[in-house]
């Protein structure tokens, strides 16, 4: 999408690590007239009317996902990071390693807000080495429920995750895929 | 408000130690609808013309105030929570302890997003004690910025975090105000 990949290019920052900073329009400020413009785009890739509802992770995805949520008329459930192992009962629960933070945690939604009846859509506002996908295509598993398709705004199409789940058999889009990083030059994938 | 409060006596239900639990449509599962009318409302008491930037944190209140910068046409901006003290420069932070999880955690916002141009409206789900509120509002006198006022889905009356910020002298609006619980019964202030 060539909106989005003008933004990163515009004003997202390469850091050390080859981490691509983007915390002034997409995950910390947030522009949302852009995120009402990347929900149009998914809709492209997705058949909404198919989905019951969105499905992302706090704390990032949210904002994204609830645009997407509210354009496409379905409710939006995001799973929470769990702070310790001592969790209740009645939840769907996903170990995930995040190699940012170094370290295991847990999501985990409510039984009784995601069911075997539900057609997800999982919208994100970020990818990686796609751990924390895998951990909400986890939560979909456990349900039982559909998984209609995958959204992403930003892959690192260089760090793996994005084709682990394009050979997954599910409708998957990334709406900006980086494919390198050259100190602070990026390169994006063309679509 | 009617909509909100019919909805809370609905679906909300009361959890010992008088916590009230609405994450079937507010926080945890979220009707994207609802929020696009909760945040019609909150325009009804703000000058929403004056203002540059919705302020809120994360993770819970981050869903309605992407709806409330949307509507207004501002971006948003999510104070996130630090997890520990090793906390990089070039950014504002408040100390905030925390009730529901007793213990003590800070509040971060970049310093390149908020500063003593913006006029803010902080937006959250949820008062109880306040605290998480007043983290948010030191945030923005450390930027020097101006606080347009505040808005609250659900404030619990009982609790004093409301009382706090009426006495502040900037608009204050919470669009449910629950003065008192009794067993499972919720008795509603009236506006």
């Amino acid at each position: 999408m060539q909106l989005l990949q003008d933004r990163i290019r515009r004003e997202g920052r390469v850091l050390p690590g080859e981490i691509i900073k983007v915390d002034g329009f997409l995950n910390h400020r947030v522009d949302t007239q852009l995120l009402g413009a990347l929900a149009d785009e998914f809709a492209k890739y997705f058949d909404t009317s198919k989905i019951t509802l969105v499905l992302t992770a706090e704390a990032s995805g949210i904002a994204l996902a609830t645009v997407c949520a509210q354009k496409y008329g379905v409710p939006l459930l995001f799973a929470k990071k769990a702070k310790s192992d001592n969790i209740e009962g009645g939840l769907y629960q996903s170990d995930v390693f995040s190699y940012t933070y170094k370290k295991k945690f847990t999501y985990i939604v409510s039984q009784e807000w995601l069911s075997a009846d539900d057609h997800v859509l999982i919208i994100d506002d970020f990818m990686a080495k796609g751990n924390a996908m895998q951990g909400l295509v986890d939560l979909v598993n456990a349900a039982g429920a559909t998984l209609e398709g995958i959204g992403v705004a930003v892959e690192k199409g260089f760090q793996g995750g994005g084709d682990l789940f394009r050979r997954l058999g599910v409708p998957y889009k990334a709406l900006a895929v980086i494919d390198r990083v050259d100190g602070t030059d990026l390169f994006f994938r063309e679509d």
